[in-house]
This record gives structure tokens, C-alpha cells and sequence, in this order.
């Protein structure tokens, strides 16, 4: 996670510094130090703590962070989440990147919170999320998905097998390209097949896959999948899943909703820094 | 904004391959060439469609692609935003990353196009966005804004001078602040001071400043501090601006009302690639 | 694969061309063009073409290059693996870190051929590599394990879970291990436990693991293990496994036999560059 | 050497931990501690010492690290050579990198120590190493060939002229190149030609050369030559050298052996960490 | 600044010590300690303290250092400038870098010093810098202007308008040049035109220009255009300023004297190491 | 040199361009087509034509680009040293940082060939460089020395040996020095020792060291010491040299005669682009 997240911080401190932050630099004495107190204006689920952290400590290596709470913790409107005490012109700087990456991680565990309490009463159902995340944050929102209270899907296209519709065309059917991929994966790898209906379902059965994703059906058919399936391969349901109708999909007997929404399409979080 | 973008790239790339696409790489012949399209799945405002392509040509510098619009075009559910042809592996393992700049950037231009409309009978007025930009997508975010049809803020830390309240104090008033700040600065960058109330407006225009930032007024006292500026100095609002008072801040003569969820929380459009 | 290899790449070119190839540029006239072949002193499986091909790409995009052969093809002693024209100083500077990459993959891949053909009988077993490989090289030192003709064990840290004496030690026991994994790790990810004796099988079958490894034990116990296990899991033997008696484990029954000399003990294949 | 070697540990520590270790960071508690020792499996010079120090550092900058050897001494199989204390995440995630890099320059240092060995009575020539070195390892196996007690011929292009047949086809003779060289080059550096009969190091020797290697020739002929250069030059041979006849090359008289074997074909040694 | 600044610095420590400081490394003990002094040749004004030692840090991070006078002070010919303490290999293999860093930009800061003192009597006058500075320095050589007492013109193309005589004639003529930029610049930037002529400033006016820039006139020129923009533009001369008529540029009554050889034509200032 | 060059060019376009060229950007159509010339506007010594083009290809890769001059050609005031023809953003953006690169290095160029022309009727006598370069620029600005039409002293630290009274004192003596270095070093390096006196020129011979640097010595000293040394070593004087005593110190049969200020205080030579 160590080497995504410098580049992502390298990248946030240069884009926002650039040659300098000439309002603190022509403003503030060098030496001056000061303190402040990050706060939370809205209820929310914390995540990014390390990170803002990090970005303070670029800028001033013997900042003094404090924290009470932790990631996952539910923050109170007008509640601190962390108190800084350090160079003022290094806290200036560094106040919006470093609020700039709390606000996005943040929104996105308080938002998939909300999909995990709805799910409370079915503990058995995964929510998991997709690849459906914004380009260079990969590892930072699964991340907040786990700190939000729910599963990651495969990390990349490195760490498990999925077989669409387009890979399905291009080898001739289900059961060969499962059969192609069997062959050369590594052992720790199991293979997921996507289908749309109840022909694929029973062709993936037979090729000895090992998850099933049924995209894009209605609940009734979801049902019939799943009783047609009888525990030989888990089954994930995908696409358009919103929060109103996700206690139906998990009375239908699924093992995995996934939602592209968890991370693409969370609001930030309203936090803001005050200096003493 | 070509080397912070090819620095994203090189993220979204590295972060999704990892140390390689087993499903494509194992199922599908490395020399196999395919077609494909991207389509929108609802109506949308486009934004990125040269950042998609170069995404495609990391892994096929070859491939040929096409689109009819333009970033800034009106796309209906179901059109078509780009083909593609060229080596199948690449346009199945560049699939997802290309869609996800797609989807972020679109998403905020189609957001802030929602704004633009809401104002277009106060063409004297400008929307602008902030620096609560995703980290490492300052420059993409700030050039989805300009697509939508806003206007940008400063870029960063960089090329303006925006003095907020710890900078007055640590400076003693906002004429000692405003005064050091125009020793100092490159005499082609103008000074912006923020003030939550009239006493700040008056002080601010003694001093001499360019433009003032009414932070978190309420329309009536906007309206006051317009009339005390009198032109004297650019005026713009800030703070918890929502679509549905955008019309009654601009007719209280503001120049410049500025929004940071334009960029923060857009959600994403859904667009996606089909191959022949 | 591409940002890895290319990072090694640089870093070949840096490490031996540092300020200037003083012998090249002082004694040959830029603009001279010339010819050469790279040809095999030795008998040898060929492996890394297209990364030799990229190192003179890199001194001159417009070399022409040619080959009749492919990564995996067995190639005798005093064939020509690959044809060469272009820029004449290009050709010379490149020429020992391009030879550099082919010795040493093709190296890998001719020994691990060599392994591949003592279980030419054995279809069933699959010989895999493991993560002792050298620093840099872990995706194209994988890939001459699968050029040799054996398959790959998990590419790094984040693309299975192998549970050894250490982790199974800090959680308690394995049951305690496995369960933990189980219930956060993505549901395309199998599960490996390191045991030493039967007793350790035994508690990893009752935690339901996917694959027991079989770590450092003898061929009699080997046996027992095996029919203990009955097919409920996955079996893989590791630790100084030798040529010489690969036949005798294979013919244990088990499932995977892993060698770490594969990559990390491999001598240098002889290949050399002529200049007509 | 901090340059380089801070690049290779990025990448070793990228492409194994990649997004995570998703067994570690499973099952062991983020703030446990713990301490662990690295023991040689076999008889070895040790090599690498500072550069696995490094490796823990990385994931864990407070660790405590003792070791009672040196780079260069000879362990005993047993023998422990690093005790760790710290992070217990840090030392497991670590160990691999950490080993790798050890067990590949403690085998090249331990491979050199046999052939210096064997010229311990010949203590007037030099065994040196060549450019054949592993892509991205050049300025770390080169220390291991020092580690081990031999010598270093030039690091890379940049520090040596080594003109071989094709510089001298492409200029005209030896005569014309050492020329052209000697008009070019810094006076701190030396020439060398490559020569592979008595004609050629007549004409090197007539060009006033600094060094001549031998390239490919037997005995007979060696030592024809080094009693025509009569110390006129340095002689270097090269090509085929074997351990066997490693004294007997030494007793014609040559001031230096040169042999890629030494970086290219060493297997590694076996060391293990030990978690207590 | 700081990540323009460890590039040049990477950049310096790995052009210069390469694969290893051959000289240091081989005679001088690596736990030696060893103190020195950096030394003025000449009298100069001081820039770059802190560059210096930050070079000294990458190689020895527990360095001691002490330096009297600070950025911008004028420094006696023979007046230690720095004191070390530290690794003695540190010490000897930095000081090259270290000193080409200070020579470098004190050079500048002495070179300005001279031209802001030669306009001493004329406060109201800025002197400012161009962005004629060395590629890879600007962010430095822009310091090493404030420095010495002048200021900054904008920092790039990006913080500033400044349209020359090619942006004119491709939009047309100044006024639509000028309508085009104010249309879509950020509110904190100003707008500059370069002119060459009376028409020009004329002109220029008319567009409602923030600056006025008189390109190559003459002082006789100078003066109308000064009585004739009547302080309704800011005024900046620019082009073959020699220190000589300064003093009479300054007199027309201008507010900007812009030279580029303030940072592109300074000769480095004398300063030499000594270790005790 | 590529990778040094290709760094410092990324370095030069990231800090003018930074987050855009707002006023060619705002003004320019993007798909616009010009052509331009730069022209030399005083009499130079050209250097960096190549550069200068790989700028300009930077941001358009299909730009025209012809002259008919080479590096180290004598051009006159007003001659045309380069004619482009391509994407006229690309030409108005990379304008400035190319020209930077030409002038910087052209400046040198044409200040080192006036020393040459000095030491035209002492060809026997090398004029060399130093190591006290521009930080980041040292392989440019030595390949500018050479097409001034001097010579390249070491490039850095790593390809020759330079022993300094520091170097001296830790070890104990001349003697010492260079026996513990010949002992060490490559075979292809040669030693040279810095000295003051005619003591220290006589413990150099002694100790048969390559080349002996007379520092800081005047001119009748230099001559006794030529004498002393009768041709057993190469012999370099340095410090203080001025183009003035250059003819002097030739005659008294010195070897090298090295001069910093060749690349340290080169004031820049002016060149502009204009735009058709």
C-alpha cells in the first residue's frame, strides 16, 4: 500500500504547491509554529487517518499529531479527529491535500456503512465492492470499502479470474475457456464466470467453476439461479444494485452483491482544520 | 497537464495489471485483433475522451480509434462515444481503467453542466470550482469544470493569493496581510481576501485588495456587502452553495460564486465497452 | 509485466552506459549503420526475445530486427537466435546488457526444462516455482519458469495466502489462522497451509484449507500424508527437492512440487553478438 | 551505490508486496511485535549484510538489528548472522526480499572465495570480473566480487576503453583506434585491446596500449604472447576459464583473469529466518 | 520547491558519484569522522545554506552543521560560511556537489545585488527576473533572485498572462487577444502585453491591460509611452538592460525593469572546502 | 547521456509549463499549424541542436524540424540556426525552455572556444574542464567543453582517481595514498595526485603516480617542477587560470591546463525564435 499511496501524496503536495504557497511563504514567518485541530462537520465514518497524518509530516517532520478515535470509528458532527501541533506555515500548507484526502476516503466508509447496516440482518451475504474505482486509488478506497465495513472483490485483474461474455466469444464457450484457464492459473487463484441467464449458470456448473456472478438479473430469475446452483459454486449478484431493494437480493439465497457505487460514487465528507 | 496525467495513467495501469491480466492473458491468443465500442448508459455531458484513448494506446500503440463528439458534447443514453479496433488483449485489459477516467471526468462535467444551466440567465456571473479536488487529479478535475462550462478557481497554492483568516491573524489585521503580500508577489497576481462579515468587507477595501471572498453569508447580508463594495472589488461567495439558491445569490450582484462539490462529489456516469 | 520490465531496462542501460560508452562514441561516426547476429554457444531454450529486442529498440527506435524462433523453442549450439541492422553504435553499446537479459532467462528456462522432462511421465504433477527469486525480477523470472514449461506458484504477497509456522503461531493454532483468512481475504483466493507432520495435515484438513504443503518432509511420510488427505485438499511438497529423486515424489500422489533452484540457482546460458 | 541499490529494494519490495500481504496483514495484529534471526543453512561469505538491514528498515524504520559478522567473513552452516526485533508485520513481510538479496550475494561472494583460493599462491595475478552481470545488479554483484576477494575490470562503458574486433574493423586496425581513443579520451583512463593471436598483440603492443586481453587463446599460445609483451603491457586473458586450470593460466604469467562465471552462474546459498 | 529541489539534488549526488567515489572509497575508512569548513574566496552575498546542507545530509544523515550568517547576507572574502562535523567519506564525497549548488546561486544572489543597489534611489522601480534560467534551476535561480533583493516575474507559463507579438497576430490584434484571455483566466491572474510601439500602447489600453510590457525601446520612447499610459497600466521595460543606464530607465518613471541576465549570465562565486 | 538529457528535459517542461500555458492555451486553436526560425542574435559557437529539437518534439512528436549548421559550428549574428514547422501551441510553449537549453550550452561552447583559439599554436597542451558544473547539467556541459574543442577531464568521482591533501592526510602520505589505491582500482584507471610544492612532486614520482596536479603553483615553480618530473608523469596544472596567462603557462611544457570557470561562469549567448 506503502508505494501507491507516496506517489499518490508526491502527486497531491505537487499538483497543489507547485514552485510555492506563495500566500503562507510571503505571509507567515519560517518559524513560526501553530496548532490546530481538524473537525468533523457532518456525522461520518473516519477513514484516512495515516494518510493526513503523512501529508503533515512532508511538510514538517516533527509535526505533533493526536488522534482519539480510528479508522472506522463513527464521528460526531463537531467532533475532533485530529489535533496537530507543528510549523504554521507546514500546517497552512498542508491543510487542504491533507483534508482533500480525508474527505474522499471518509465519504466513501460512511457511505458503504450505510449499505452494510441495511445488510445487518443477513450477516451470511458479502457486500463487496468492484474495480469501478478512480484511476491511482486502488488501494486507498478498497481500503475504505473494508473500513466501511465491507469486502473487497479481487484487488486488480492479478488476483483472481474472471471470465465475461468477451472472453466466453473469444474461447468458444464456458467450458472451454474455464478449462483453458484451469490449466495455467496458479493453484491459490479460483475462477469466477459472469452469465445473464439460466444456460450459463448450468454451463458454468458443468465446467467446475468455482463462483458464478449473475449480472444484470431480476430477482426471480436470481432465485432460480441460486436454486439451480445448490452450494457447488458461490454466487455473486452484480449491476444496478441500489440500497432500497438489497435486503431482496439477500433473502434470494446470494452469497456476494457487488456495488461499482461504493466507490465510484461517493460524496466527500464535510471536515474543515482550524488553527489556534 | 500532460506529465500529471501520464503519471495517472502509469497508477491506473500499474495498480489494475499488477504483475499481469490472467484472465485475458491466459484465455485469449496474444496476436488476436478485435473491435469494440464504448456507449453511454445514460445521457451524459463527455469529458476525457482523449485521456481514454491514451490509455488504450499504452497497451496497443496501434489501435485505431474513433469518436464522432467532443469533449463538451451532450451524449444521449445509448450513443456512442468511441470504437475502437486493434489487439484484443489490450482492449480487454485497458477496458476498465479507460472507463474509469470516462466515467470520474464525465460525471463532473455532466454535474457542473446542471450548475451552468441553473444560471444561464445570469451570464455575468462566473461558477467556479475550489482546490477540494481528488488528490493526484487536480489538473483533470479543474479541466472537467472548464468542460462542463464553469470556471476555474486558482489551480493551487501557486498563482494567486487568497488570504484567509489564520493568515490575518498571524499577520496582526488584513492591511498589514494585504500590504505584505503586494511587497512580494509577481505583479501579475491579485490578492483575494476571505471575510465572514461587513467589518471585514470595509477593512479588506481599505487595504486595497482585488477580490473578497464572503464566506458562508447568509443572500441578505451578501446583498449589503455588494452594495458596500460597489465594484470596487471582485465579489465572490462561498460556502455551502446548492443548486437550488444559485439563482437568488446571483441576482444579489456577486461576480463569482464558487462550489467545491462540483469536483468533490459528482457521482460517476455509467458508460460501457461492448467488443464485436 | 511492462512497468517491471521497463524499470529493469533503465536501470540496465543507466548501470552500464552511465555518462557515455567512451570505447563506441569516440572510435564509430554516429550515422554508421551495420549488421549482427546473436547466436547460441550452447544448446539452450530461448527465452527473453522481446526483451533483448526492446534493449536496442531503446539506442535505436528504428532497428530492424528478425528471428525465426520463439520464447520456448529448443535451440542448438551455433544457431542464430536473432538478426540485427541498424544504427552501428546502438548495436555495440547495446549489445552486453541485451545479452545480459537472454543469458539469464534463457538460462532459467533451460533449466527448468530440463525438470519438466523428468516428469514427462508424470502429467498429473505440476512443477512450480517459488518467491526466491532475484530482487527485480520476480514477473520476467516467472515467466522463464512458464517458458521452461512449469507453472507458477503465487506471484508475490498479495495473491494468495500461504499460512506458515510463524502466522499459524501468532494466531493460535490453524484452525484459528485459517478462519481468520477465511473470513476476510476476497472469495477468489485459496487458502495453503505449511505443515511438517501429520498432525499438522490432520488440523489443516479440519480447518478447511484449499492447499497443505508438505514442507521438508520424507518420501515415506510424503505418503502418508497423501492418502490421509484422500483428495480433500490440494497437496504440495517443498524444500530441497533435487532432480534426481522428482520421479520418486511424484509418484507419491501429490499435486505440486516446488524448487526453488529454478530461479534462483540457474546458471548463465552462452550466447554471443556478431557484427558483419 | 545508494542510487542503484534503493531502486532494486522499491522494486523488490513492489512486485512481491504489491497491493498488500494479504496473509500477514490478515492474521497478525498490526502493533504485535516480535524477533526473529537469520541462520546460513550451509557454509558460506556472507555478502549483503547492510542491503537486508535495509529491506526490514523499510517496513519498519525502528527495528533493532545486531549482527556479529561482517560482509566477507566465512559463516558456518548453523551460524546465525542477523538477530531482528520489531514490527512482527515488518519482519514477516520482509523476509523474502531480505533473504533474496542475501542468498544472491552471499553466493556470488562464497562462489569467488573458491577461485581466489585457488590463485592463493599465485598472489601476483588478479582474477577480475566482466560486464556479464544481472540486469539492474551491476554496482551490487561487483561488490560481491569484492566481498568475495577479487577484483573489478571497469564497472561499465563509461570508465575503461575495451576495444574489441568490431571497433577495430569499423576504424581500421589497432592502430587507428587506440589513436583515435587516445586523442579522446580523459588521461586518467586506460586502453585496452582485445587480441586473439600473436599478430594482433604485435599491432597492440606497436600502438602503444595499455592493456591487452587475451581472448580465447590456450596456454601455449598465452604464454607465447606474455613473452613477447615483455611487461610492455598488462595482460589480461579471458574466454572459457575453469577452476581446473585456473593455476595453471596463473603460471604463464599474466597479470589478470577475467571471468563472467564469477557474477553470471553462481547458485545462490540457503539461508532461513526463524521467528521466536 | 522541495520536489524541484531533490530531483536537482538526486540528479547532482548521481551524475557525480556514479557507481562509487573510487578515491574516497578506496583510501579513507568508512567510520572515520572528520570535521571542515566551507570557506567565501571572494566577497559575496550568501545563497543557498540550505541546499547545501541538505547535500550533505543525503550522504551522512547525522552531519552536524553551523552556519553564522543566513541566506542574503553579504560574506567577507575568507569568512567561513558552513561548519561540518561528520562521516569523513560523507564530507569528501559531497563537497563538489555542495559547493556547486552555493557557487551557483550565490553567483546569482551577488550578481543581483549589484543592479538592486545601482537602483537605490529609485525604491518606487522593481527590478525583476525573466524565464531565461536553466532548465531544471527555476524554482532556485528564482530564490537566488529574491535573494539578492530584486523580484520575481511570474514563475511560468502559468501564473501569469503575457501575450506577445505571435499570440497577437494569430487572434487578430491585441484588443481580441486581451478578450479572449480575461474570458477565461482565473480571476487572481493579470494580463500582460508586449508592445513595441506607441500604436501598440495605444492599443493596449484601450483593451484594458493590466501591464504593459515596451519591448526593446529606447528611453526617449520609454518616456512618452510612460506619459501617455498615465498610470492606467502597470509599465514594465524589458530587453538589453545593461547596469549602466539603469539608473535613467528607472528615471522614465516606469514601475518594472525586467533582465534575463540576472540569472543567465551570472558568473559563479569562489568558495572552497577545508577539512581538518 | 539519454537519461540524464531526457531527466533535465522533464525538469525544464514541468517547471514552466507546471499546470498549463494559460496564455497560448487560451488563445491558441489547438489544431493551429505555424512555422518559426531561431536566429542567432550575436556571433556563437552552436551547442545543443539536438536538444533543442528533442524539446520541441516533446510536445509535438510530428513537428518539421531543419538546420544546417551542426554543433560546433561558427555562426554568425542574424545566421538562422533552426527552422520548425509544426503545432503552433507546441512551438509557443516549448520556445523559451528550448532556447534556455541553446543558449546555456551554447554560452559555454563559445566561451571555451575562445581559450582554444588561444592555445592554437600549443597543440601539444590539452585545455580540460573540471567538476565544478551546473548541478544536473554535468554530462551536458562537458559535452559542451568537447564541441568547444577542449577535452574532458573525469566526469565524476567513479572514473578516475584524484587524490587531495585531504585524501593525503587521512592516509598518511603520498606514498601511501597511491599504493593503497593501485592496489584496489581497475586495471583501466589511472591516479593522479594533487600537489603544492616541489616536495610533494617529488614523493608523487616516488610513489609512481599517473599524473601529478600542480595547484595553486606560479609560473617559475611550474616550470622547475616540469623539469623535476622529465616526462615520468603527465602533468596538469590548475587554479586560477586566466585566458591572459593561458599562452605562459602552455610554454612551460605542462600536459593538461584545467579551468572551472569553462562551465561555471560561460555568461549565456542570445538567440531568439520568431514566429511567421
Amino acid at each position: 500500500m506503502t508505494s501507491f499511496l507516496n506517489r499518490l501524496i508526491d502527486m497531491a503536495l505537487a499538483e497543489d504547491i507547485g514552485t510555492g504557497d506563495i500566500t503562507t511563504d510571503y505571509l507567515i514567518p519560517g518559524d513560526r509554529q501553530g496548532c490546530g485541530a481538524i473537525v468533523a462537520k457532518e456525522a461520518l465514518v473516519l477513514c484516512g487517518l495515516d494518510i493526513a497524518k503523512t501529508v503533515f509530516q512532508r511538510l514538517d517532520p516533527d509535526v505533533r499529531l493526536h488522534a482519539d478515535g480510528k479508522d472506522g470509528a463513527e464521528i460526531a458532527c463537531g467532533e475532533t479527529v485530529l489535533t496537530l501541533e507543528g510549523n504554521l506555515r507546514a500546517l497552512l500548507t498542508a491543510e487542504r491535500p491533507a483534508l482533500n484526502f480525508l474527505q474522499h476516503l471518509s465519504g466513501i466508509a460512511t457511505h458503504v456503512r450505510i449499505y452494510v447496516n441495511a445488510l445487518s440482518h443477513h450477516s451470511r451475504v458479502r457486500l463487496v465492492d468492484t474495480r469501478k474505482t478512480t484511476p491511482g486509488w486502488r488501494v486507498l478506497e478498497k481500503y475504505a470499502v473494508r473500513t466501511g465495513g465491507a469486502h473487497n472483490h479481487r484487488m486488480g485483474l492479478f488476483d483472481g479470474v474472471l471470465i465475461k461474455d468477451n472472453h466466453i466469444a473469444a474461447c468458444g464457450g464456458i467450458r472451454q475457456a474455464v478449462s483453458a484457464a484451469r490449466k495455467q492459473i496458479s493453484h491459490l487463484i479460483k475462477i469466477e464466470v459472469e452469465v445473464s441467464d439460466l444456460g450459463g449458470v448450468n454451463e458454468a456448473l458443468e465446467s467446475g467453476v468455482d463462483v458464478i456472478m449473475l449480472d444484470n438479473m431480476d430477482v426471480a430469475h436470481i432465485r432460480e439461479a441460486v436454486s439451480a446452483i445448490q452450494h457447488r459454486a458461490v454466487v455473486e449478484v452484480s449491476g444496478g444494485v441500489t440500497l432500497e431493494h438489497l435486503a431482496d437480493l439477500a433473502e434470494t439465497g446470494v452469497d456476494l452483491i457487488s456495488i461499482g457505487a461504493l466507490t465510484h460514487s461517493a460524496r466527500a465528507v464535510d471536515l474543515s482544520m482550524r488553527i489556534q
